[in-house]
């Protein structure tokens, strides 16, 4: 939100605030310089150009240019704005007879008509320079012009201060691809991605190896896209990751395998996923979880951004129970504190009922959230709403507790707790003045999750009311490590599942409660959360054939049968392996600031799945199909 | 096959050329060095190993070191042959009773199981050095093992002499995997497609984009595979270049474009190719053909493996005419002469009759290649055969005709052909004694289609009786360039189809054709032909809407609604543009001299587009295909 506010002030020249639009965009160029290592692209190599509009100083004084670009704008037939992916230069339009076909061309052109201007960089006059425009201390006073090609009447205009809905930005998204935005967006990706593979391949010996995309089912793949084959009834399925081939790889002796991959996920309609999505995959033998965790941190540490501050490597991990204790989920976010702080011992003698009741129940706990300044910053109403939302959402009673406030809307309950409480509830939660407490009671995970919850909706209000709780130039990294091997399945929870997947190593310490315990395991999965997003997630994986079969068949019960291949290459000398992945969207996203992942994509699709340019997906005739051997069941209700 | 013949040198020890696989495996190290500028990349770190297996040496002596690897052999429980990608290396087995446990585990494990492995390198005694070795100056005398997974019986040894089936090799991929030639293959490809990123994104300020898998079918595109959605009746397609994609991102100001593009084609089972395959895929704006092919020479010449004479450029070009002409083909191998030569002149007054019938036609010509030294290396079976695939596969006679061999078997009409143009053959294709002359005559086309091909042949033949007519060390590029813009349909002669892609610009001086004799218009694609083969192709793109629109709609009679979007962003603002697509997988095929293609792709598909490790394509049931609303249509012999 940040960087968008920061390039309408830029294209737009709207107001005096061009300094840090000037150091945005001076930093986009910085960036570029750094990533090619002491060396700037030659971005007008091969073309008809001798230089770009944004690269001009007063050091191309005096020199012969050629730019090829986009009409900005014209103002009184004298100047014209011309841009290029770089940037916005002054083109002084010559106003001699002798000019006069050049004169007409530039004149007539209609804006975001692309012309190609040949002249010479010269001064403005002085008084005239701009010191919100890079290239505001010059201009350039054309000779020749050629209109490459004419611009018909736009649906929008090219200037991000111009409000668009997303339906119209992605319909015509190849002009919502020429705003500051999306091309900052696109390039820093691209630039990120580079250095990552500088890193892999030039730095640590990894091999970019490419795996199949048209692959068959995985068990329990129900989100997989299937695609008919020529073979009446056969079926190729898009895989929803590599998993499979970069451990068929490790068996095979390609022991640093990555690749930046493709996946697909059918899910339907889910807010900010796509059906097809790109990960940073990668795999490697003889490593346990510290050698991949290093080289994650040196990974992300060696391609970050040099517009923003450099990363602290390395990151702090925390186990999955600590997480769920301490910020009610399994990807906290950590820029700013509000953890949920265990209380049931100051309440073992409460008479309190519904606190009785919740600590007289197995993993029954009273927990608490404080909210510092959330008396002086929250509403009445917000408590309310607060508390419809954790009723609503998770049957759960929040109580709100003011131990230091001057002005409290206690409930009679809460005084009576205060009374009792207070001073152990102001030393361990070390309440200040004008601090709020939110008190739960209940199963402790639960009581955890509304609380983890509630610290966001808390945050989010605060942060509505002026408050800044969380540094947009903080980018704040955690290990979760120590899962659950196990899941017991929601459908049925006398059986198990896996939390994560099936190829997950189970924790050494916690080998033999396999064979007793084994919803007691813990797994050598780990996750990597960026501000409270989880943007990526490894294990180490089974090596061992027989520990694999017996996962599968005994304790999942699936059909090994689907897996053969991999089971048989499990036993033909695969090395311990392990690896991650990275999702690569939801990076960029993060690192951007963009308010979603469509706007680090080039061509995304809708929340619908649909692409809103080309209208994909589309109905085929029955003779296109026909080589596939399929034919549409199309639903009792559509054909009435 | 040079180098596979190489590598099994090299694995199996069973010959004295190892100088010549120490070369080989030299040269792997130097590439691996060199591309990442100035520094090797640490192969051990993040993991259990300090160094690998292949990189000990001399200078290594009296360090410790912990070596990963798998079982090669065992000589007499004494030494260990242990193998990572990196290469081999001799392992002394303690004999001490003290290391007892130590040689258990080293001495049971069977061959091809992984070990972990410590100790220290020390010197070979003085007469058991192995020259054949890079590693053959010492041995690492161990302290500690571990068994990190033992090896069942394998369905094949992995030495590389030992010959498998293709099929049984992909049904067992991982394990062929490890073999020296899949390795060198495999990381070849990913250090030049490394390389070639370097130079379009570090040195030339492209920008790496991802564009959809899923979209939506293209007009003409039978080859697309198409995958249900889950709207009753929509489907996506997968798209065989993101021909529509790149061009966008041009009216989107992301003026140079590239990307390692996944591609489809659903071809069935045409030889050496894959349902899937990847292209390196280039667009750009305000730039000419020019451009585009000094760009791709610059490409492939950083890029090209430091193991190979580096390649001269500018390449050398030839018109599509040019080329049919003088090789019968628009992929002409240009490593050898024989070209065709049009001998028609020279019997304008001939009587023989076949020839009078010739050339008495439009287009009829006579047109001959000279097979140096044939009479020598052929055999007279070989003539006929070739005799015989003239006719059989072009219904086109042919005459060997021996102006000069002492011994000969010319027909009774070649004898008068000679009779008359003897001095004149000699004399325009500077016949020398024992060439051999394959003379033809028909329409021009024809005549010169099958002359390529038996020029094809001849030289197969040749370089089986021993004759080096292609260096294997000679890689001969080619520009090929003013193709036809329009071919007739075949099934439709009167109606034009593209030569190539509906979005190529034509050559600017038959634009005025275009509106007259449309079929005579040149195009400005291009297309870079590598030892014959085809491995790249692109054009300079129309950017003109109302050029387009013209093209699709009245020349091509194309529906244009499903190209509307792309006709749409023409309108506002497209800047000039064109690009090209390099195929990777045949690239990298030719560069290391693998049989197939299937031989640089890590997973590939069988011949009939089966995965032969996992059995894909696979039977689905109906319930997994009810999400998507499609059925099986069962033909009806499979019902019986």
């Amino acid at each position: 939100m940040f960087s968008c506010w920061i390039s309408r002030q830029y294209w737009g020249f709207s107001t005096p605030t061009g300094r840090i639009a000037h150091l945005i965009r001076g930093s986009l160029s910085r960036t570029l310089v750094l990533s090619s290592q002491r060396r700037t692209p030659e971005f007008s190599s091969f073309v008809a150009r001798t230089n770009t509009c944004g690269e001009l100083r007063s050091s191309h004084l005096g020199q012969e240019v050629t730019l090829c670009g986009w009409i900005q704008y014209r103002r009184q037939n004298i100047f014209l704005v011309l841009r290029d992916f770089h940037g916005l230069v002054q083109v002084v339009i010559p106003q001699e007879e002798s000019a006069a076909s050049v004169k007409k061309i530039l004149c007539e052109a209609p804006v975001e008509s692309v012309v190609q201007v040949s002249g010479t960089v010269i001064s403005r006059p002085p008084g005239q320079e701009n010191p919100k425009m890079p290239t505001g201390e010059i201009e350039v006073k054309v000779k020749t012009a050629e209109l490459l090609n004419s611009c018909k009447k736009l649906p929008f205009e090219i200037k991000d201060f111009v409000k668009k809905t997303e339906a119209l930005r992605l319909q015509y998204r190849y002009l919502d691809l020429r705003s500051f935005q999306m091309q900052y967006n696109l390039r820093l990706r691209s630039q990120m991605v580079m250095k990552m593979r500088e890193y892999l391949c030039n730095l640590h010996g990894f091999v970019d190896i490419e795996t199949p995309t048209l692959f068959k089912r995985t068990p329990g793949g129900a989100k997989e896209f299937v695609i008919p084959s020529r073979e009446p009834g056969k079926f190729y399925c898009l895989p929803q990751s590599p998993q499979q081939f970069k451990q068929l790889l490790m068996v095979g002796g390609l022991d640093r395998y990555f690749q930046v991959a493709r996946c697909y996920r059918d899910e339907g309609s889910r807010p900010d996923r796509q059906p097809e999505f790109t990960q940073i995959d990668i795999e490697m033998s003889f490593v346990d979880q510290t050698g991949i965790r290093s080289l994650i941190e040196g990974l992300l540490q060696y391609s970050w951004p040099n517009d923003k501050d450099p990363l602290v490597v390395p990151f702090p991990s925390m186990t999955f129970v600590e997480a769920l204790a301490s910020y009610g989920t399994d990807k906290p976010d950590t820029r700013f504190g509000m953890k949920i702080i265990d209380i049931s011992d100051m309440f073992r003698n409460t008479e309190v009922e519904f606190l009785q009741d919740a600590l007289s129940k197995p993993q029954g706990a009273v927990k608490a959230i404080c909210i510092s300044e959330g008396a002086k910053y929250l509403k009445r109403k917000d408590i309310e709403s607060i508390r419809k939302f954790a009723a609503d959402h998770f049957n759960q009673e929040v109580l709100p507790v003011f131990p230091k406030a001057s002005r409290n809307w206690n409930t009679p309950v809460a005084q009576s707790i205060l009374e009792e409480q207070r001073s152990g509830l102001i030393r361990l939660m070390e309440i200040q003045e004008d601090d709020v407490v939110l008190l739960t009671a209940g199963e402790h995970k639960k009581a955890c999750s509304v609380l983890g919850k509630l610290r966001l909706e808390c945050a989010d209000l605060l942060e509505a009311r002026g408050l800044v709780l969380r540094d947009p130039a903080l980018f704040s990294f955690l290990w979760v490590v120590d899962f659950p091997l196990f899941l017991p399945k929601e459908e049925n929870p006398g059986e198990l599942e896996s939390a994560h997947h099936p190829f997950t190593a189970p924790h050494p310490s916690d080998l033999q409660l396999l064979y007793t315990e084994p919803e007691k395991v813990r797994s050598q999965h780990y996750d990597l959360v960026l501000n409270g997003s989880e943007i990526g997630g490894g294990s180490i994986r089974i090596h061992d054939a027989e520990l694999q079969r017996y996962i599968l068949a005994t304790l999942l019960k699936e059909d090994v049968k689907l897996l053969s291949h991999l089971l048989q290459a499990l036993g033909f000398g695969a090395p311990p392996h392990g690896g991650i992945a990275l999702g690569l969207d939801r990076l960029i996203c993060l690192v951007t600031g963009a308010p979603s992942i469509r706007d680090v994509i080039a061509f995304p699709k809708s929340f619908r799945g649909h692409d809103l340019m080309s209208s994909a997906p589309e109905s085929l005739p029955p003779e296109e199909l026909k080589p596939y051997h399929i034919q549409v069941s199309w639903p009792a209700d559509s054909e009435a």
